[in-house]
């Protein structure tokens, strides 16, 4: 005999099927179906659960529920075609590009993406972990919050790890996690971009990083590598370091002081072109010339580098191809794909703030 | 006598409090706890039920129960502090400081963002609709898709409006729903573009609207309206409607057509800033110049507008301004306080593609 519950499942899939509720039409109250079909609460509440995993039904949270797509092939699909993005930051320097590169591919494959945004801070990364499993996202593009410090959200890494989400980081990762990652070569970027300023003549360099990121590091690796090749000047450098939570004014007191002594920076690397702009502003006030005085470099090649006066010297970063290429890995990760990490090289862009 | 579950209620809560468990650390899995307490599936499922009302335990799908932070106070909470925002799209164009703006402020309220993008399609509202619904948003800022076409999603609106889910529009809005909104005053802005354009002698204008989007009917409607002041030339202007889903090529054939004829328009606007870029480029492969042939103007006044060659005249959006300003209402909002729609007043910018 048909079980109950069966009876309930074939009857609302007849309906279905037979067009009497069309699809993202609302289906009767579970007490309308208790009645309908005499049978207790938990009884609808099984047939309906059976046929939500058949795609025939979903549910909105205190909304009812609703014919499903079920003509759809879903034999490879998963919750609602939708890739998640963590980043530190989604709306404002190089983040829209990289976001603009993902969204052209994954909407191209059918994907959509749902963003959320860390501010680089630990609690608000754990936040979004939550939501975006939840939500059940088909796949989750993170850059990592604080990548440099250890992070208190790796159950959360875990449990991804275990549920077999596809995971793929953008500009830095948690390497004992062994998850892809598309990155920049960053360390040797920078050792370039320091080694055109010796070329250039200067020898007394500021570096200025941010190092609760790992790019920051390794930025900052690379400054340092650059003058390890050159011994006998290596005296001559000076750090400062910072963190993302650090006020401008820390770091431009630390400028100041070094700017006053004798043996003044006569050039400026920093962490990235954010920070240079900043830097070149504070510099104008302090009313020292740019390149005049002291050289900038920055990093990124930010849109508005050769908008600025003068113009930034910097190293380039792929960003929207960074996200097309995010974008396509991910795509290839959800579908089974084995794929491989990505690190782009960046390239000198030379302006005027380091040319005299 | 105490009944099981509160027995396991109280157990919990008691280890919780005690420190035996930290927060965000996992609990023990159902069937542990079963044993522990010599309990049924059903007796421990509703004890955590409850104490996840309660904010002492949070549960990830698939992933086991965890420890809520309870010492935090949970009276004026929702879910998570995200809030949602539904955009058409959110890494290109003036988007990213519509939401950089915020952003800002509602990061300082304690909330976080939660973004989701159309692509100005209905299908993928739909699915951003439910996503946020099942996420239990705490508030939803909702760019309409393809405003000026009935709205397939309707349901599901009329579900946020049951569920008294705070709801923003921006840019747009659906009047019947009577949600607020923060919108641009687009009619009147065009209709004083155009009575510039007057000004100059220009009589001829040929005008390029979407017409899917409520504001491209406003800025058209404003191009009708300036001419239905001026009846004696109004046989000269001209107009294409196109909709978000169209090629350009389509555009490109029409202004073709448009400027092929003896009584060629002088002056051409277009329904955003966007396009305005893409008709200047498209002119200049005609043999064009703009604007000694054809003068051009835009709406938006979009970042890149000063650099492009020649630069280009424009309306003003608030962008950065209208997400500060929705961001505020939303927080507003979520706070139980009554708020007014806003409607900004664009700005003439004149630059060198409309002077001669």
């Amino acid at each position: 005999m048909e079980s109950k519950y069966q009876r309930v499942i074939n009857g609302l899939k007849k309906e279905i099927l037979a067009g009497k509720y069309q699809v993202n039409e609302k289906l009767p109250t579970e007490s309308a179906l208790m009645a309908q079909y005499e049978v207790s609460r938990y009884t609808v509440r099984r047939a309906v659960g059976e046929l939500e995993n058949d795609h025939y039904i979903y549910r909105i949270q205190g909304g009812g529920m609703f014919v499903q797509d079920w003509q759809k092939d879903w034999s490879n699909d998963n919750n609602q075609h939708l890739i998640g993005i963590i980043a530190t930051h989604i709306a404002d320097y190089i983040f829209p590009q990289i976001i603009y590169g993902m969204d052209q591919v994954v909407s191209e494959a059918g994907y959509s993406l749902m963003l959320s945004v860390t501010h680089n801070d630990h609690e608000k990364e754990r936040r979004s972990l939550i939501s975006m499993l939840n939500t059940q996202v088909a796949g989750l593009i993170i850059e990592p919050t604080q990548s440099a410090l250890p992070n208190p959200n790796m159950d959360l890494y875990q449990k991804i790890k275990e549920q077999n989400i596809p995971v793929l980081f953008i500009n830095a990762a948690y390497p004992n996690l062994h998850f892809p990652a598309v990155t920049t070569k960053d360390q040797a970027a920078e050792q370039q971009l320091v080694n055109y300023l010796f070329k250039l003549g200067h020898q007394d360099i500021l570096g200025i990083f941010q190092i609760d990121d790992i790019q920051g590091v390794h930025r900052m690796n690379g400054f340092v590598a650059a003058y390890q090749q050159h011994p006998d000047i290596a005296y001559r450098s000076r750090l400062i370091m910072y963190q993302s939570s650090d006020d401008f004014d820390k770091i431009a007191t630390q400028i100041k002081t070094a700017m006053a002594q004798a043996t003044a920076p006569s050039a400026i690397v920093c962490y990235n072109d954010q920070l240079a702009i900043k830097v070149i502003d504070y510099l104008k006030q302090q009313h020292l010339s740019v390149p005049e005085d002291v050289a900038v470099a920055g990093f990124d090649d930010y849109q508005m580098d050769q908008y600025i006066s003068p113009s930034l010297t910097t190293m380039t970063h792929e960003k929207e191809g960074m996200g097309t290429t995010a974008g396509q890995l991910m795509i290839d990760l959800i579908n089974g794909r084995s794929i491989k990490s990505v690190a782009f090289e960046p390239n000198l862009v030379v302006r005027a703030s380091t040319q005299k």
